[in-house]
């Protein structure tokens, strides 16, 4: 047999014929195979695993003369007794190649490996970090040829990876040559190579084969909460997640009190980035002591976030975004050091990347969403929301994508709302009410069980029953609009007018009892006229929005919907379709993606090419102005109604009837609009 | 006439046909002629003042009907009411070619123009610095286009300057948003382009037209002194000079009593980092007041310096410079933030560059040395020698150029020397001893007068006569040798021996008396034999690493020395060769080359493009390592006697005649190599 083994990988299916003896890792090598190494093929840091799965294979121990692969060898032997192998692998580096084989690559082998959200709807991440470890074999210094020590680490990344353009910073230096020296000139590098370049930069440097891990922080900087996930680099796990309160809060409950604040106080936008960026730097602290890391290997931070946030984390005086024509500082996606932003606990050369704003109000967070869901590769128009304080509105499919910002207030977040408060244990967050007796049952968060079951009372004692959160009080808006207890234009009947004793005169209004906790010591929680009120001008923003968007793509329907953000993860779709939030559509179709901006960082973060992906998909979003849109207004007064009369909704139609109810000669929602418009 | 107006350009010649009407600031650019603006043609920075030389022209205030320059206009007009314009100027952005005309481009008005140099030998420098001052329009942001106030900014630098990959860092896009709008939408940038890249950097933004002005600092860090030259970046003129004591000294006077401090000290070569950045910021803000510019305004800072130095401002330990194989952490040359340095009184984003290091022994200061004198384009064989405690050498042509550092202790600069002192008014640097009658006379630094012209007393009043300092010492030597005080092998005779009672018993030793100040309350100043043993060992070891690099380049003559550093300078050329510190050479090519080393920041500070040349001279360079060589110790051996045997000295010869004396029937030489190998 003169001719040279064939060599087959699964699961890429890449294949070749390799010189006997070749090492399965320099055969995946010569044909792009995706397999793992840190160490470059030295049997130490055994991330090229490979299962071979076809061929006459030599076992453990046991000598066959005439194998597909070399026997094992003392270094595969020794690994496997200090670590041990799992049963049918070998290192790739020292399996050589003998005969025709089939060899898998185990995902956990492959660099490239794709990470499995949770959410059932989501698209796996294909792992391609901006950092990698990589260990290297350094030449000694020669007082006859003389060099640098940092010029020779260099070389031999050239030499051993193929890696060229390398620069270290100063914390870098500092380390090299002990590291070198204690290392017998063997050492680990993370190497950062920033998006849009052919250069790398090393961020740290380990003496021997580092083994403590490199990790990534994905942040979403809201207004009201930070949320941070901790991510293992090398294979996309979230080691821990955790959330802390904006501390800008005490500056201003809403960005526009927060800008205001930086106008009325000289040195208020200083205070507030001073605040965010101690209150980043703690989270980064203890996320790391939860998922059990040392905060020193965090060497990358990825950012969503809304404009205000974005030039409040930066240090930049968020003025401008006050006023027409709301203008960004800058719009481009950022490289910065971590230093730069004050996140002095994590590694000293960690990294940042922020996304790219779309428009002065519509963020990063947005370009997260677009990144999450995108949009621009559907092949159905789709509508993607992620519902907040403002709420940001993507339409579009793969010919073109537009975006807005829609200023929904707090209401959806349970402020402004007289029982309202934050989704939190012992919130009411799940509403039904009775067509026929106009009884309610409701759900707590914190419990499964519904208020009528069995035991609910016991499963609600820790908590209490203390109000009412976003997607309680869409529940209930909408179940009281079914139960003919609210008319089209929000008012609330009388117990008269009704049938219940539930609606209780209240002023010149009236407001329906939800739940009455005083016996027990607790609230008494109502939805008051004014809460209709407050979600009605929510839900016409948001839905004003959409539909806005809709007349500039010429569209009066849409495939689908998408409801993002953390709450819009817990927004029934039936309700918010008879609340009106959000235009007809199959109601199948509309889906919720849970905290798609979060995602998006995650991906930017997991993936280097999304970054410059993210950063075209969003040159090519087009952005609509609200603030200067009179169509606008048009539909926003139009969308007060619930549903409102200018959607046909005949989606809905097949799903709930509506009761033919009128309590008064004049919706209270001429008010509401008048007060939003003072 | 239907032919284009030609235009002729001096003193480039530069010359081409333009249509008539044509700005003559727009005709230098299409032609490729030198002509500075920094607001872009607006009429308003004045940078582009040209003289009509020859052709028609319209005086100011005078209508003349056929002219080949458009008459004065208002822009012209207000400017030279405002601010004055030099008679026979006019503004090239303003002035419209008419007809066939010579523009002549002052000076003033060339953005490379030449930066002279005091010493009479020095080439002048080409005025390129890496930074710039531009004016750019930016357009106003549309909310129906929306885009980030910095991506317009970018976009107006590339439409009006043509400039590309344009970045901020977050102090600049602070401060971005006011500076557009109190500017309304005029600011000029600091705009910066770091040596081997396409791209640029803001460095600083200010509204509209900013006056004043750029710097930078040219920093030479020595071992004992450091030395600062603030430059103005615009034209290259130098409008301060300074030079503080390197408060390391009180570590240890040497480098390697410092690097010993770090290896005996943990944390101690932090000690020494936080002392030496501090020093210079200090030094910085002193320069800047010295030249009465805001120190906010500097925003380039190169160096030079020697190894131990150059990681000792890093924040590298030195610890491997003390020890063979002495190898550099880093030896490429560095661009690093300002603020990496500590060097907080700068401008925020000031840039540093740090030219590269030759080997472990041989520095950023020999690379400065290299940078001014370019031993690489010499066309005839140079030596040069920068003396200081350590020398550096470098001896070379166009061909091949080698280089080696030499430790020749600190006795050059008047330490280890019974009466030296430093360089400073009152010591001794210049001495004539008669062959006839052996006295002495002598100058001190302060004064011009010699020790027996009339009113030398007055003269040396204020400052006293109190001590040698190191190019005293030096000539004191050498001219007792003339002067038959002292045999080749450096003994000095007895007062028997000589014939004069200058010569006085001191122990087992005779010392030379070259000034009693005792009755004026001053000081003895002799030279003992123990001074003369220290000059030997010095310059035994200048004069082996010169003969080495001679040995490995095949010769055993150089056409022409150079001394350089500050010390170098006022060496007499006659004095040293008769001395032996350097090869023999005809006298007249024994030149001065003043703070080469600090000339070659200069240099790099003023053009960005030398930054490139000598990094990659410096890659040419080809090391040699003295610590390791045993032909050094041969040399160090044979170069002890005054001059010594190994160099026959013929150009010596022809200037000196050496008596030929001999006072003892061995020479201390072997004493004081038994010390340095011990």
């Amino acid at each position: 047999m003169t001719q040279d083994p064939l060599v087959i990988f699964t699961p890429s299916g890449k294949r070749g014929r390799v010189p006997a003896g070749t090492p399965v890792l320099t055969a995946a090598r010569q044909l792009g195979v995706d397999l793992d190494s840190v160490c470059g093929g030295r049997g130490i840091c055994s991330k090229c695993q490979v299962a071979p799965s076809f061929g006459d294979f030599p076992k453990h121990g046991v000598t066959v003369a005439e194998t597909a692969l070399s026997p094992w060898n003392e270094v595969e032997a020794r690994y496997d007794r200090v670590r041990g192998l799992k049963q049918g692998r070998r290192l790739g580096c020292q399996a050589q190649i003998r005969g025709d084989v089939v060899i898998d690559v185990p995902p956990e082998s492959q660099v490239h490996r794709q990470v499995v959200r949770k959410a059932a709807s989501a698209k796996p991440i294909t792992m391609d970090p901006a950092t990698r470890l990589l260990m290297v074999e350094v030449e000694e210094p020669d007082m006859h040829e003389p060099s640098g020590d940092f010029e020779r680490l260099r070389a031999a990344l050239k030499d051993q990876w193929g890696i060229e353009a390398v620069t270290a910073g100063l914390p870098v230096l500092r380390k090299l040559q002990p590291a070198l020296r204690k290392g017998e000139w063997k050492v680990s590098v993370a190497l950062y190579q920033p998006v849009h370049t052919e250069e790398f930069r090393i961020l740290d440097i380990w003496s021997g084969l580092h083994e403590g891990g490199l990790f990534g922080l994905a942040i979403d900087l809201g207004s009201t909460t930070i949320a941070a996930h901790l991510t293992d680099l090398t294979d996309g796990r979230v080691l821990a997640s955790a959330g802390v309160m904006n501390p800008q809060i005490r500056f201003g409950e809403d960005l526009m009190s927060r800008v205001s604040y930086a106008m009325m106080n000289p040195g208020g936008d200083v205070e507030m980035t001073r605040a965010v960026r101690e209150a980043i730097d703690r989270l980064a602290v203890e996320i790391a002591a939860e998922g059990g890391v040392d905060p020193g290997l965090i060497v990358e931070v990825v950012f969503v976030m809304n404009p205000v946030m974005h030039h409040l984390l930066l240090g930049i005086d968020p003025v401008e975004l006050g006023q027409a024509p709301f203008a960004l500082a800058t719009s481009s996606a950022m490289t910065l050091d971590a230093r730069d932003l004050d996140l002095t606990s994590l590694n000293p050369q960690a990294q940042t990347y922020i996304l790219p704003c779309i428009a002065g109000h519509v963020g990063a967070d947005a370009a997260g969403v677009a990144l999450a869901e995108e949009p621009d590769k559907s092949e159905d128009l789709v509508l993607v929301v992620d519902v907040g304080t403002n709420a940001e509105i993507l339409l579009g499919n793969r010919e073109r994508v537009l975006a807005c910002s829609s200023p929904t207030g707090p209401a959806f977040e349970g402020a402004q709302i007289s029982s309202g408060q934050r989704a939190a244990p012992g919130a009411i967050e799940r509403v039904e009410i009775d067509p026929a007796t106009k009884e309610p049952r409701f759900r707590v968060i914190g419990s499964d069980l519904w208020s009528d079951d069995p035991g609910f009372a016991e499963a609600t004692k820790a908590t209490g029953i203390t109000g009412i959160c976003g997607s309680g009080i869409i529940e209930a808006v909408a179940e009281m609009r079914m139960a003919g207890l609210l008319d089209p234009s929000g008012l609330i009947g009388s117990a008269e007018q009704t049938g219940t004793a539930r609606c209780e005169p209240t002023g010149r209004t009236h407001a329906y009892l939800l739940h009455d906790g005083t016996a027990e010591g607790g609230p008494r929680i109502t939805v008051t006229q004014g809460d209709i009120r407050a979600i009605q001008l929510a839900k016409s923003a948001l839905y004003a929005g959409a539909r806005l968007l809709m007349d500039q793509l010429g569209v009066d329907r849409v495939d689908r919907v998408v409801l993002a953000g953390a709450f819009g993860a817990h927004i029934s779709p039936k309700h918010a379709m008879v609340l009106g939030m959000i235009p007809d559509a199959p109601l199948a179709k509309v889906t919720s993606a849970g905290n798609a901006a979060g995602h998006g960082a995650r991906i930017a973060l997991c993936n280097r090419a999304a970054r410059a992906r993210i950063e075209e998909t969003v040159r090519r979003i087009h952005k609509v102005e609200t603030a200067v849109e009179p169509r606008f207004q048009e539909h926003f007064v139009a969308a007060n109604a619930i549903p409102h009369a200018s959607d046909p909704f005949p989606d809905l139609a097949s799903v709930v009837t509506l009761p033919d109810v009128h309590f008064g000669a004049s919706g209270g929602g001429g008010e509401g609009r008048r007060r939003r418009r003072g």
